[in-house]
């Protein structure tokens, strides 16, 4: 289950500046939910959970009065890691997260899925607060 | 022949959110009808078919009220490997077909398709429904 | 002499639509014209002929109602071989040509060439018919 | 089925000397037989086939009297796509045909397969007549 | 927990020829035992279990009577995710578990696991069976 | 400590044009901050001092009557060595030092750090004083 | 020194068409002057010069009623070789230069230099005549 | 027609001394012969001569008494533009003229040809006249 | 002052197999020394130090009965960071200190360090115990 | 003219262990001598001096009793600015005065020249003093 009560903040050091911070996790894994593309009911038995997932979490945003703390953003994605989620979901979801934790004036998340399937997926959703 | 009875979506997890998705199939591969740039008249008859084209679409959209289920879209592409199509059809058809299933906000379909005849073609087509 | 009576067209699978088409030719060559950077008077009279040149043409297009056969075109790009002729020169009349066999509704022609005296050359020309 | 008869040969224009041929084919497509890695029950009854294998075959041979000839190498590679074959199988086979075909010094044949499950499949098989 | 009776075989097609098996899955994951570089007691508090390793594994054996099924390799290597074990001890095993399932002529396993505290840390072990 | 006094300039050789400078330095670090990502109690014990931190600073800007010498820049980049700073509060710092030593038309500063627990960061930050 | 003389332009073959012609020279050298960030009072004696600087030169322009002869701009940049200048000056001298030479509707020049003191520098400047 | 009496050599500045020179040419290009693989009697009309072949020639050598001289090379691998010439023999060609022009202690020439139907062919000749 | 105190080890799992470990560190800094490529007096009175030095260790070892342990490896290249050592002496004392520690059959140690002066160096020492 | 009388060299810090020293300048610029591929008798009276050249030196060695000393070096490469020598005679000179220098063990000196006439050159000798 993810788990949003572990990220935590700080004071923004610069509050009067429109300015962007980038982080970009490249060891985001979850599990496919059942029925996704390349689970099979054999494996689910086998393995008590889904086939793995595999990503890419791109974060930008800019703060206004709270950054995102790194090591606890870190241990929020890795709390995805024996979850059954689709693609589409987990980035509306990371977003809503992270929105709520540190109210930022613009925030985009990014998901750079491996290929399943032969196919590669890349979502990506933004909240904007106030006008740039 | 292409078989869009093959597609099924899903309901959007984020529907008051515009969000994108992109899916990139690498492995697509088609026949060159008669009359294409490398198909020969003595080959055919050998092959029973025209000469193989290979190249990869890309699908961005950002869903209103459905979204593409990945393993579905899979099957769909697959159905154009014994296919003789021209690269501009190919493009418009699959925007048409995706189109016609999920009735998205926005949609843009690339097809970019291997050397033929020392010439690489990229096609690019989109449908935009509401202002984004 | 470039022979721009090889260039033949298909009728546009989908003329109401605006959508892009890009070939790439990356194997594109003419000889340097007398005078030209590289050219000498005695490799003329050895070769019966200029230097060699050497480039990329992409072609991005529009179509309104008609598109450009791949294969004719291939021919066409082949029929600048044992012409001298600036690179200036060469992309306009490539555009030109192009436009005239296929009216689009916008065509770009970019024609990347190889280093030539330690300088690298890209001419870049563009007709636009319609607003887009 | 894999079609050897489409093999044709040449006679080697240099047969005194021991020279390496290389030839690349980078759009090699198969299909994943029964049971195979990626096919399903429901999708074989769907497509009237198996999942499709994508590759790059990469053969190496020195030319004793004969050369294969381009054209036909081509058109045998094509009669692999509605084959239901494995991989290491595959590699086999292409090595005891053409091998069969122009009888050469030396030959290597490797199979360079598409992401399947997360993993990349690479097979090498070779055959050695004379000493070199 | 690794579970090497999840390993199937198939007979080799073709057992009288020494050829080459090359596997490589980029999507590895297990645990950071208890002391790692970059586990801490704080973190395996809240995560119920150590901190993330990922990396790429790459297989290449010579086959002898028997393959390694990709399917069955793929959930095997899938077992180590929720494991504690260091990069050493899970290259060693893998090769062990791998060699004792087919019996190969040669076998190779190469760990190449990601970056922890700015080092990157590649592990190779092999056994040889028979001479080649 | 950052020692802005180390910054000197010249004047600007073309006052009269908007003109833009890019200046880039791959060879940044400065030292985690007692509870960054990546300290350790122990470890600043034994070390005297936190766990290094290393990135690449990219500074934009357009000048106005002053522009940075570039080997005052260098030492004033490497007086960061030895000091605990976030990254968010850095990128900010060389802003505004950069900022009050040549008053610019526009300046920006880019800091992109190493992946620190499995997570790259970059900042961005900008101040414009006249449009451009 | 610098020898604007030396440039030589031709009448623009397509003068009613905006086009655009970019020209990269990837083997500019001048030398560091006095003071520069890696000259040294020894070296220059040693040397009767002082350090020497590379880089990459882009000239992007559309052409007016005359084309840059590309020998002549060749020799142009040669005749830096031997100069002391800084990079500020260098770039916008040089835009100064072309566009006297040739009056164009656009010109831009970017100077591209590589690493002193760990820095890397890139310089832009443009002028624009007519609106576009 | 190649014109081997368009080759010239100096003598090796350092002959007693067993030295490696390699020259690359990446713009090798040849006319494909009647039967090539992208030929076509109806091209064949229309262009007054075949398809044309584009390659990389690399040649590398260990000279004895003589070296060869630079510009001598480029205007011998020009002549080859008009010329009909399968791969196999271009190769040995070259290698057979250079060979006799400077008598080299080794010599080695490869042929990497750009794709044709879709493969892709490297040759390699080489001569070896004494003990290294 | 580089710590070899800090390095501790672990009992190689594998005992009886060669193997080989390959440990890659990319953000290794020490200080250069008075006298060094790019040191200069004004500056180490600004500084208290000399200019810093960056570059990456690669160490590849197949350990006896005695593995390195992963953190307190990345402790010891950070005692470097103050440190003054030319690159000859920092790669053989790495290297003495690493085999001093864990006596392994084998061991490399290559320093990879950044261009200064316009030169890149690249320095490898090893050990070898027993013969392999 | 090059001038060896720059170099200088200090103590090998570790003389009883073999190792390798590789040094790189990306930045070796000489002239065309008078007949070189692009020199032309016009453009000699225009700029006093031939067309200048550009490449990449390597130096790798095993040290005997000596280093080469990394800023000395430096100069002595610069000392070819103005010098015009061809490619051949350039590698092994260098290598002869390097190795007069510092007595290697062994030394291998790579020059690999930027285009010219369309053909890059690549020239690398050696010499080795004692077996290793």
């Amino acid at each position: 289950m993810p788990k949003p009560e572990l990220l935590e903040t700080f004071p923004n050091p610069h509050p009067t500046r429109d300015y962007e911070i980038q982080m970009e996790c490249a060891e985001f894994t979850s599990l496919c939910p059942v029925g996704g593309i390349e689970s099979d009911a054999e494996e689910l038995k086998l393995l008590e959970g889904g086939a793995p997932d595999f990503g890419t979490i791109v974060i930008t945003y800019v703060p206004n009065k709270l950054c995102l703390e790194l090591k606890s953003l870190k241990l929020y994605l890795w709390s995805y890691r024996n979850d059954g989620i689709f693609y589409e979901r987990a980035v509306n979801r990371i977003l809503d997260d992270l929105n709520a934790a540190c109210k930022p004036r613009f925030m985009e998340v990014t998901g750079d899925f491996n290929v399943r399937g032969g196919i590669k997926s890349v979502i990506t959703a933004r909240v904007e607060k106030v006008k740039r």
